[in-house]
């Protein structure tokens, strides 16, 4: 019979047992702080309706979207987890109880050209607050403290989450009078990490921004210093423009909320240039980087938005939420050796017959999994030296031996195959044994 | 702005939050009793090359699968979760070490006529060992264990493991010399319970099996009583088939082992009926109902097989496993009223500020997350009235209460929302009050 070659598209990110261990202890921590903040839960469709999709979404976007049809149906894939929130909310706004506060950790897919670090199908990890008509700025205040509540358990190094108004420099654009062109501007100022100052500072002059002005707003995106003395700096700046000032109050009110909610000083910085690309932001905007210079780029980033559903639904649906790009984080972190997998099993313990002990052994296993110890059994008829090869393959922390004498005794042999220390012991010390050893 | 209507595809299962909740609760129950198997996590990409989906598929489920292209490549929704298994053992064999026992809950796709019951996409729940070259059959035997271990927590009421083995029916078929019929007379087997014996019987004949022989197959699959009599039976049959007799063998030792392996004797049961459709099933084949009859059909199904990835490999895999068609059974027992929903968050606590007293509220929120209390702030500046509506809608068990006493005492009022009764206390204590009133 003529095989397949078994292979799968490029930029579709699929692991081995142990990377695959460590990328699921990763998503459940976040979830588990997700749900700690009391967000709940939501899993909506991969395919939706063309139709749905495409009311929302940019020119750029469109390109990359899977999009087919099935009987009359136009489909396509969902690119991102908010257009499937906004339809979900506008869809059963009057089943839910508002603020409503979700999260949702799902795959996403965009049919970009695949290159280093880009996915087509990737996970995106997202928390947003709606309120229905209105929504306080305590959650804006809320989003920092529980992404400073993932990052630290995630344990990749230190990180800062960046924020700003978006209020603020479109406040300063108004004042210099260059309003209309405020989202090119955006763009511009969301580019100049990358781009560098020289560069932004022709695209601005491209804009048709004066030189006088450009250098101002290049200037002011570069302000540096504690959160206390650039909010001091923005104060007396005495700019006479209502937004500026309802900006630099939100984000004073949200870095002394965000601190009361227990995030660390050192952790939050306000950073003017922070612009988020998107257009649909209004207010308060983050972004959060890794101090670890081997993790390029945002790890996860969002703000506040005047009106999630507008494409669906005629009420007003404020709100606020940010998104980690855990696939993408994942794979640089594990690339760069940041981080290392361990076991390739979740099991705790290797149960090893050594000859036809095969009914003993049965037993050993259940007996163990009865008190909660993660257990594999070791089914096949190999030479021992074999079923000890595997049990080092597996990375498994310990093998428990059955020979003749331990049937007799109905004991076990537990080795420890780190220290390969070895001890006969009943199934309850055994356990006492393992789950002390546990990391 | 003209709007969109927003709505999903018929067949696409899509939960409110109480309800996504209790789903959440039965994939964790059940994940968590495969890790505890040692069973791998896997994660395969949602999108194949149609290429390898359509090398190891039937005719019927073809017309079945979403299939599409972007740039150049020919594309699907995988269909099931063993299609891709397959093909990942094939592609990593170097990589992996067997047995590699792994499990995988991923949606799938297929794009039948929606009805009652059917879905588009679904979860799936599988999990497989496969061996390279050989799998012992005490992997048979562990895996009504598994099955038995998950109904057991899923705490859906009593439920049966059927349990039977191919080679036996094959084996008689053989001996009646209709063994070129072999899975066309499977199929109608399978068929018998929907379709009832008279038109079992009328199929069979169809075929141009004779009466004399279709009397006996349909009276041999209705053999019935317990393993101990049914397998005592099919020895006194004396049949003069090899192929009958290992089938007879391996279905005692896979009775025997699963027992030993704590299956309880009434939770696994002998039933020669059981064929699955699918031709691939080479010996041990299952299937799990509910005993709660407004559950219909098998809950769980699966088997053993000689060579998962023939399709993509020239080497042998033979394997076991089985699926839990976890989106139906969900659909089912929360639709016929078998489960009933309870809170629509997974927080515990509400932290609700009466007047303006956030400073002290985000303290609290902070210290009893800290103190591992799932819990949500009420954010908005609301009457104090709609702040415990919102508490009664989403279910919440616990409202901690702040007003101008409780800032100057540094305590909450602690209200248990189920029997109104009300305390002031510290946040330790508190917890101390929502730990022991956990269900």
């Amino acid at each position: 019979m003529a095989k397949v070659t078994p292979k799968i598209q490029a930029g579709f990110m699929e692991l081995l047992p142990a990377e695959q261990i460590l990328f699921n202890k990763y998503q459940k921590i976040i979830q588990e702080t997700f749900e700690e903040y009391g967000f709940v839960p939501q899993d909506t469709p991969i395919v939706e309706n063309a139709e749905v999709l495409f009311a929302q979404i940019g020119e750029d976007t469109k390109k990359e979207i899977y999009r087919f049809s099935k009987g009359d149906d136009d489909l396509g894939l969902r690119f991102d987890l908010t257009v499937p929130l906004a339809r979900y909310v506008a869809m059963y706004s009057n089943q839910l109880t508002f603020p409503f506060r979700r999260y949702q950790i799902g795959k996403v897919y965009r049919g970009e050209r695949p290159q280093k670090g880009r996915f087509r199908e990737f996970y995106q990890a997202d928390i947003d607050m709606i309120g229905n008509g209105s929504l306080s700025i305590v959650n804006d205040a809320e989003i920092p403290a529980v992404i400073n509540k993932v990052f630290d358990r995630l344990q990749l190094g230190k990180f800062v989450i960046k924020i700003s108004n978006r209020k603020i420099l479109s406040g300063l654009m108004e004042d210099l009078g260059i309003g209309d062109k405020r989202d090119e501007v955006l763009r511009i100022i969301d580019k100049l990490e990358k781009v560098g100052i020289d560069t932004g500072k022709q695209m601005l002059i491209d804009l048709n921004v004066k030189a006088a002005e450009s250098e101002r707003i290049l200037d002011f995106v570069r302000i540096v210093g504690t959160n206390e003395l650039i909010l001091e700096n923005l104060r007396k700046m005495e700019i006479k423009n209502e937004l500026f000032n309802v900006g630099v109050s939100e984000l004073s009110d949200v870095i002394t909320k965000a601190m009361e909610f227990g995030v660390p000083k050192e952790n939050i910085q306000i950073d003017l240039s922070i612009a988020r690309g998107l257009s649909y932001y209004t207010g308060t905007v983050y972004e959060t980087v890794l101090l670890d210079d081997r993790v390029k780029g945002s790890v996860c980033g969002g703000g506040r938005y005047d009106n999630l559903a507008e494409s669906y639904s005629n009420q007003s649906f404020p709100g606020v939420g940010v998104s980690i790009g855990l696939t993408r984080l994942f794979s640089q972190v594990l690339s760069e050796g940041v981080v290392k997998t361990a076991s390739a099993t979740p099991a705790k313990v290797l149960v090893v017959p050594m000859e036809v002990n095969m009914a003993f052994a049965l037993e050993v296993a259940a007996e163990l999994r009865e008190l909660n110890v993660p257990t594999e059994l070791y089914t096949e008829d190999d030479k021992f030296k074999k079923k000890l090869t595997y049990a080092n393959k597996i990375g498994v922390p310990f093998v428990a031996i059955i020979g003749n004498d331990e049937v007799m005794q109905r004991k076990v042999s537990l080795k420890n195959m780190k220290t390969g220390e070895q001890k006969t012991l009943s199934v309850k010390e055994a356990v006492g044994v393992v789950v002390s050893q546990q990391p």
